[in-house]
């Protein structure tokens, strides 16, 4: 199994609609990737690691697929759909990482 | 529910034993956490988003409890013994984030 991670570096004045991005941007992608997504998750940063510190993420999405190439298949016909959709809820650019899910 | 995350960045030339990782520092982790720890997780990162790029964190793990407050508790007393096994798997330090599980 892999996990495709997108993480929105906080960003002091630059705000992330956490309720568009759950209730209309994650539904959207869910439907659109169909059966290769096989569970999706979304997170919101609430601290860091030191006392008082921000959190490095002020939201993240995952999405798990069976492998690189399911999730790079069903993904990358709708990148420009999701892109699109992104300003709807952030201007703040996200990283992105695959991982091996190991446990 | 909330996940504590422990995200070690990518870094040339240093190393991370996974299997050391999975096989013993995190049932170690879990152990010790008891019941306040209803899940745990952990991945390798495989790539980044640019084509040929590495990935931001070579190693992920997270923990899930049901607040703030009893991951506090849970972890606060074992904190220098965890750290006291982190040179057996790595000498990345770790980047830690609280979040809010929300999907």
């Amino acid at each position: 199994m892999i996990k495709a991670s997108v993480m929105y570096p906080y960003s002091e004045g630059k705000g992330f609609d956490m309720k568009y991005y759950c209730e209309k941007h994650v539904p959207m992608v869910k439907q659109k990737l169909g059966s290769a997504c096989k569970n999706i998750a979304v997170e919101q940063g609430i601290a860091g690691g030191a006392p008082g510190a921000p959190p490095t993420y002020v939201a993240t999405g995952h999405i798990y697929c069976e492998s690189v190439e399911a999730f790079q298949a069903a993904f990358g016909p709708h990148v420009a759909e999701f892109r699109a959709d992104m300003p709807n809820y952030t201007l703040i650019q996200p990283i992105i990482q695959i991982s091996e899910v190991k446990i």
